[in-house]
């Protein structure tokens, strides 16, 4: 009888961070797509677009005209799904309906443009733009952190996901509550602190890095993995290698080689199928009322979530069997990881090369 | 102060059958849109394309020759997920790796042709021809129940949801393991089964057969609903009015009524903007080796994720905030409910009017 596989053979692999599982199902790779092909991302944008919401100097669909700024820009979102002034809901019942349970939600939703320039996404971005980016993302989180445990910054790249406007910029929601993920992680990293006496993400960066196998980007203070339980074919996991909790406490040091880690790591993305690589990707730290173990079991971390599969116009549908039962991914985690590293991490388009 | 209006203002709504919440944001439906616009499914298909591959007679890329059928066709997929013969894995060490947890995974993926007509979709089909579906997917639930505790029936329908096929067909994937999703309806039920002493589903479905607000469809013996924690714009649930754990539990009555439901449901989503709707819709049950209160626990039902918000272009995206943190709404599940009503339960394509 044949030896088990992980390259060849069925098997599920297990998120220590949400406690899901992922089935893999590595000779799904061979089956030829016959599916939707999504259009390529390769339109040549002007630096500044008199038509976009985001450009600097544009009146917005509000009204409001942006600044002439030079570097990041941030504007509470113009249909923000959360707001500071919603009215109380009706007191609680004593014992609240199983069925029917509701919630208020408070918050704020803001926007980040990245820079003027209209055409640069993050990779194509000088190191010291990128730090202006990381810069805006710590000093949102230390404001909104004030008077919201979970400040969620996050970028939406690409119409495939959702993107609505080109000129590159993300997100900060920030809420009153712990979102569904949030109080997942939160659960696994404090039960994992409590069971083995460290933070998670400290030990599994610390394997990662002395395995390589999943290592796609190493700099002195950072590590970005195919996680071991990656559900998107080319998700990674963007760790620290030292405790940090949150983003604020970035000291200056740590800032610069995270932009060196974020520019490989995304020109590496666009490297793979030669395009815009698209995805969401966001940061989680501890929530910004948690003291104690509560807070240190935490490390800081980013989650990138690409859609594509094969091609720049092959992606993975997440439909069916994943949204009804579990996530199943089709290459393996370790083949993706060899797949990024593979290219080179100066972007293709690079000028400077 | 003004008062607290679930139609005007952020709230959270608590999913019962997982634990997970949702973010409704109903103010988001006034923001303009200007991402990406979707092709509209509206071409004219043949009833037998020579070139397709679940089409009667026709050659798969196995080089397996479909039979002349007639009613449904099933058959193992050319390229499964899951297969019968993993090999063992290596004996797991006494205390597994928290970091490095993996599991076998082994099960069956089969493909079910609705019918040998190309060209009709669900709703399109004869109340007789959706009985066989119905029989059909009862008898493998049967078959492949007796040896995989989860058999996941399931329709991923249109190219937007990942189906490669146009040839109107549904899948079945067993396995030998609860897959994420019927883990967490599993918990949930059996919590509320042990606080409220019924089914939750049994009593789920009296309340909103009651109330109505949320009621989509209703025949003598189901129930279609846009449940009241609903992600997915127009979401529904469907459930019987009965107590029952599995498919293959339904008698000739509450089949053919069924065929009803489904038919009026699924030509409901078709007429809300003209095309033929997309959507993922799958059945789950009680897990074929639960029994005493893990199984009466247990109500069968299907629920519906479309992903369409506000046209046959238009779609919600489940990205960034979703992905990261949690999933959001922009319309309430009663507007939707509401929206579904307003439109006829006869298919605007049908002949027969
Ligand atoms: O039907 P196919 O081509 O096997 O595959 C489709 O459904 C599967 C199950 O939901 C998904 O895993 C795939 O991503 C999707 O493309
Ligand atoms: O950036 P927008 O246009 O506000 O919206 C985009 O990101 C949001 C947060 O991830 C999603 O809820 C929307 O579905 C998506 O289209």
């Amino acid at each position: 009888a044949p030896a088990f596989d992980p390259t060849e053979h069925s098997h599920r692999r297990r998120n220590p961070l949400t406690g899901q599982w992922v089935l893999v199902s590595p000779q799904r790779s061979k089956r030829p797509w016959q599916g939707r092909q999504e259009d390529a991302a390769d339109e040549t944008l002007p630096s500044h677009d008199p038509g976009c919401y985001l450009c600097a100097g544009n009146t917005r669909v509000s009204g409001d005209v942006n600044p002439a700024y030079t570097g990041t820009f941030v504007f509470t979102n113009d249909h923000a799904a959360l707001m500071p002034d919603v009215p109380q809901m009706q007191a609680t019942p004593a014992s609240p309906d199983p069925l029917f349970t509701v919630a208020s939600a408070r918050g704020t939703s803001r926007v980040i443009c990245f820079s003027p320039d209209h055409a640069r996404t993050l990779p194509e971005l000088s190191l010291a733009a990128i730090g202006g980016v990381i810069d805006t993302w710590c000093e949102q989180s230390v404001e909104l952190g004030r008077n919201h445990p979970w400040v969620q910054v996050f970028e939406n790249k690409g119409s495939i996901m959702g993107c609505s406007q080109p000129h590159p910029h993300g997100q900060i929601w920030a809420t009153g509550h712990l979102p569904n993920e949030a109080a997942a992680e939160h659960r696994e990293q404090r039960l994992y602190l409590a069971r083995q006496g460290r933070p998670m993400l400290l030990d599994y960066a610390e394997r990662e890095a002395a395995l390589g196998e999943r290592t796609v980007v190493q700099t002195a203070h950072w590590l970005a993995v195919v996680p071991y339980w990656a559900t998107w074919p080319f998700e990674t996991l963007l760790l620290p290698r030292f405790a940090v909790q949150r983003l604020p406490q970035l000291d200056p040091a740590q800032r610069a080689d995270l932009a060196v880690a974020l520019k490989a790591l995304t020109s590496r993305y666009d490297n793979l199928f030669r395009c815009s690589f698209p995805y969401s990707m966001g940061w989680h730290g501890a929530p910004f009322d948690a003291v104690g173990d509560d807070a240190r079991a935490w490390q800081l971390h980013a989650h990138f979530y690409p859609p594509l599969l094969r091609s720049a116009t092959v992606r993975k549908f997440m439909v069916g069997f994943e949204m009804l039962a579990e996530a199943q991914r089709d290459l393996t985690p370790e083949q993706a990881a060899e797949k990024l590293r593979a290219v080179s991490d100066v972007h293709y388009k690079a000028s400077d090369v």
